[in-house]
């Protein structure tokens, strides 16, 4: 098989762990106590091995990309809101009015809509990206999320949004959103599939559910679970999997996550909609995690469960539980600094400064 | 008693609840589930207060002021490092190659330095601010750290700064910086003293000591607390703690904290030195409280104790102990975002967005 998640999986190779080295070493000579950037200094480091060089260049210009796809299982009331707002809320990405477009302009990042599986027809509009697979997912409590052909359709499409943003817009940071009423649904499955966790361990409120609702979500994401064939192992068959519990965008997130990786950029990972694609990302290649900064803690629990499984500390804890990629824009300028910190400040011999005794 | 310090305290109030509350109320019609958006919703509900205005105005320009002290505790041998590089870091700051210079120009903040207690004589610089009230501090373990005059004259310098950026550079955010060499000691004093925790709880490594120097600087810092005289109370007489305590640029940032309340902008709080500062300023008047924001949870094991003493939750927690005004520098990109969530970001009936059932 070809396609762009392959070619993407194919191109894949770990970071450079010599340039990491030598921004560490650079980091030690900086008029600051060893270490005492802390978070900032790792961010570096990490910069400099996926760019293959110390410093790193700045990771500027940034796009996120929201990926839009609509969920079958909503018919299990695992959510108040109804499925049309997420069409609603694709025509408010594009009119510049929601949150991801209000902390994209202030990072200085733009905003990429990506239809790969809303449920209504969507009228073009400029920076929307027609690309609908499916309209919405199956119902996962009863039935698969996608066939095998639409997943790795999804998977090609996130791979190939990846590569030409970086090959033809010249993107040196990705950035992952999402909008799909219900999807907190699917990703908690994928995360229960993917650590092992039991579904109350890592289903959350979503949007803010009630006590009742999320007693009703949990046994949803225990018969998405149950209904997969036996034998069926998420480490071994990810791809198999990610058709069964979905969603659409999760899938699409998972291969723009492993083009953007392959393609020796940052892609700064947003919440746990995000965690749940970069979890199948990793059960394809480890290598992604090499490429890929968690922005911040969702307060969502299966984020939580996906950083503590990957291992990974992420840049920001706030209290977020937005998605649309809000919380890796917020990180963005953090990471931007991480770099420039090693691209521009003195180190002790430059400036004079006496090193401690 | 005249001076910019008793008249900052004079024209200090509590925030504006009404404004605050309209924020709240402004961010529940976004297009958002109510509370998505955690920790920068609150931050813009502090923010419509300070200003007295929903939505409030966006934080900017911001200006780091970095005040510069030297200690006579380093007789003690609390750091490895030496008072010298108090000045050549001050050099460093006005060369531009430190790491609040970097982090400053990031985030779009201007850089002035205030030599309000440096040991060495300093030659005018561009953004230098040459005020010394006193060539160091005295040695806190054995002697206080000044006299009450000076202690007043150093207050005055921090509130005639703010007052200062604020009516004539236009400053709309205020950022706490600091630099002396052996700061941590007379914080960890000051925190002590403020929160009545014992010194080894209160006292931590600084800019990375060993073992056997921070039990040396645990034992500097009861010291200094057992020096005491009889029947001094923090909270009833902080001025008198503060001048025995110290240090210079801790009393001169506790004087910029309070004019910067009191000319109702936004203060933003960096790590364990500034916490000291701010402790000391909210005995003088809790309202200023209102209008700071602790930008970052230093590593500093004194910093955590301030917070929670205040009952504070800083919008950053990424490992570092740096000072210099560095951690709430890389906060200020978030407190603007929050403000621009709340101006820029459509209401669900602007955006014909159906709220949830």
């Amino acid at each position: 098989m070809t396609g762009a998640f392959v070619d993407g999986l194919a191109a894949l190779g770990p970071a450079d762990a010599r340039a990491a080295a030598d921004a560490n070493g650079l980091s030690d000579r900086l008029t600051k106590p060893r270490g005492a950037l802390g978070r900032l200094e790792t961010a570096g480091a990490q910069l400099a091995g996926i760019a293959g060089v110390s410093p790193p260049p700045v990771p500027e210009p940034a796009v996120v990309a929201v990926f839009a796809g609509d969920h079958g299982v909503l018919a299990e009331g695992v959510t108040p809101w109804p499925a049309e707002v997420t069409a609603q809320m694709v025509a408010n990405f594009c009119a510049g009015g929601a949150a991801i477009n209000v902390l994209a302009r202030h990072a200085g990042a733009e905003v990429v809509v990506v239809d790969v599986g809303v449920a209504a027809t969507l009228e073009p509009a400029p920076g929307l990206v027609l690309a609908k697979v499916r309209a919405g997912t199956g119902n996962i409590a009863v039935e698969p999320a996608m066939t095998a052909a639409e997943c790795r359709a999804a998977l090609d499409l996130g791979a190939s949004v990846a590569a030409q943003l970086v090959d033809e817009r010249g993107a040196r940071a990705l950035i992952t959103g999402d909008m799909g009423i219900g999807n907190t649904t699917p990703s908690a499955a994928l995360i229960a599939a993917f650590t092992g966790r039991p579904p109350a361990e890592v289903t959350g409120r979503g949007t803010g559910i009630d006590d009742a609702m999320l007693a009703g979500k949990v046994a949803v994401v225990e018969r998405a679970l149950a209904r997969l064939p036996n034998g069926l192992s998420a480490a071994r068959d990810p791809e198999a999997v990610l058709a069964e519990l979905g969603g659409l965008e999760i899938a699409a997130l998972t291969g723009f996550i492993v083009g953007g990786a392959a393609r020796r950029v940052p892609v700064l990972i947003d919440g746990v909609i995000a965690g749940a694609a970069l979890l199948v990302a990793a059960a394809f290649s480890a290598d992604v995690l090499d490429y890929c900064v968690p922005g911040h803690r969702s307060t969502e629990q299966g984020a939580s469960a996906v950083l503590a499984h990957l291992g990974l500390e992420p840049l920001l804890d706030l209290n977020l539980r937005l998605g649309e990629g809000s919380g890796a824009c917020l990180a963005l300028p953090v990471l931007q600094a991480a770099a420039k910190i090693l691209r521009e400040m003195s180190t002790f011999d430059a400036a004079g400064v006496t090193d401690k005794q």
